[in-house]
């Protein structure tokens, strides 16, 4: 039987190999995301992002618990774009956590760097879409920090939520580094800390300002993922922002914007392909280099002088 | 008098113009780049990375003024790849530290997110060529956050200072995050703070745990940016990295790895330009997003067909 059909039929084994293959970008990987797309477009896709050490995982858990109560399939997938680990490097974190309902079936996977730039966030929308096409009708995408990259990954997703905690910094801090921009949801967490209500305050006066506003108000929830308070508030939330979603039509809009970047992506990444297996391989590069180290010449001649050799090629 | 020969002739007018030219990549902005990078590669490039709040900006500040005062003409580019401003959208924090020589004429340039992946990286490091040109021998590149994107913009530096405090995490968080692989020195500002001898102790151990060891040992220096303490001892040991580079030949080694990136990088510009020209202009790609929507087509199978038909023109 082959991986696909087992991968149909629901095994887990096969879908690990696949979301590996689609990862490690191998033969034939864009041709399985046609059939594996066509199988697609139920699931919600929830993105957490956040300061590292906001407490995201934990709350991640506690989530996926929830959506398990009310009958729905999870996966998470938790990115590190910094980690050049895959396939499990964190799971030593979720491990350690004693109460999270991991044997009931949520599905895990961990995804690091794969070098290029821009490449994590197009692999980790493909990996959704496998986990999407398995079967799972809730998939939430986690990512260590934030950053331009984190913000291209949490691109992909239908409800955003932001996790800030009194210590990581005020409401100033969170605008700058563009959550403000971002979140659907916020999540105010290590509620018991000092701090929480100012920061709850704060956060409040931002949105207050921001212009451009959505008929969405955006809800601010003090949480406390250790002691597992109100977590089932945050569930709320961020469900009544799918259902606003799907009632307004800006899903379909969403999910529009993202087919757009997607089909970018494949372009340009056949492209990539195609120049560095010809006019920028190995040994051509070493001597460009060369040349441009010794002063005969620059990188922006060089490049522009090998895009038109590739152009007139085939 | 054309705006080059300004340029050549020491206007910051004509800099900032041309500056403007880079970031916004208008006709011409590679010929340009040509141009400026046969005066290039004498500038010495220094990255200052960290989590947002750990107090870069002041270290910057200060850094500055000693390089000043040791006779270099210094420019700093503050990124900010979260913020859609450029062109001076945070100077208002810089003026508000009082204590900083920005009279003496140090060249400040704050850069903000221009819409694609990649694409800031690329455009600071296209902004660094031109500082270099125009005879700043001291550029300090500073980012407002630390994520792969900030890791991507910090590559293209020669010495990397990585900025902590103890509040802002511990050891391990900055090893999640990827910055005990960057770092060539390591600021824990904030000195005076709890925490801060445990947080160099932690570092050390780290540090000493690290694969792949160079020669170089990573100093890290215990900081107060806001009293001035120890900045002195922060500039000796950057300057003493920028030694150790030059004389182990590993100078010329980074350089010929940015300029392999770089003709890359030129390449998929020119590339893109054409893509979003012909294939993917705004009409195809409406047409193509409902078909997909309505589940006709998808996005893999579309991207590949229009690669090949942007293949088989001119």
């Amino acid at each position: 039987m082959s991986l696909y059909s087992q991968f149909l039929e629901g095994s887990e084994v096969a879908l690990s190999k696949i979301i590996s293959h689609i990862e490690n970008r191998s033969a034939g990987y864009q041709e399985l995301l046609s059939k594996l797309y066509r199988n697609n477009g139920k699931a919600f896709r929830i993105g957490m992002t956040g300061p590292p050490g906001a407490g995201k995982s934990s709350l991640v858990n506690h989530l996926a618990g929830l959506f398990l109560a009310d009958g729905r399939r999870v996966a998470i997938v938790c990115v590190d774009p910094s980690s050049p680990f895959t396939g499990g490097a964190l799971l030593g974190d979720r491990l350690r956590m004693q109460d999270i309902p991991l044997d009931k079936g949520v599905f895990i996977r961990s995804m690091g760097s794969r070098g290029s730039s821009g490449g994590l966030a197009a692999a980790t929308s493909n990996v959704a879409v496998a986990l999407d096409a398995f079967g799972f009708d809730t998939v939430i995408i986690e990512t260590v920090g934030v950053g331009q990259m984190e913000l291209d990954i949490i691109d992909a997703c239908d409800t955003v939520v932001v996790t800030l905690v009194p210590e990581s910094g005020d409401a100033i801090q969170a605008l700058k580094a563009g959550l403000m921009e971002i979140a659907d949801v916020f999540a105010v967490n290590k509620a018991d800390r000092v701090g929480a209500d100012r920061m709850v305050y704060d956060l409040q006066m931002a949105l207050e300002m921001k212009t451009g506003k959505s008929d969405w108000e955006v809800p601010i929830v003090a949480t406390q993922a250790v002691n597992n308070q109100n977590i089932d508030q945050l569930y709320t939330d961020i469900t009544a922002h799918r259902k606003y979603l799907e009632q307004t039509g800006n899903l379909t809009r969403k999910r529009g914007d993202q087919i757009r970047k997607k089909v970018e992506q494949v372009i340009l990444r056949s492209l990539l392909n195609d120049i560095n297996g010809s006019v920028l391989d190995d040994q051509a590069l070493g001597e460009i280099v060369q040349r441009i180290l010794s002063g005969q010449d620059d990188p922006y001649s060089v490049g522009r002088e090998l895009y038109r050799r590739f152009k007139k090629m085939d």
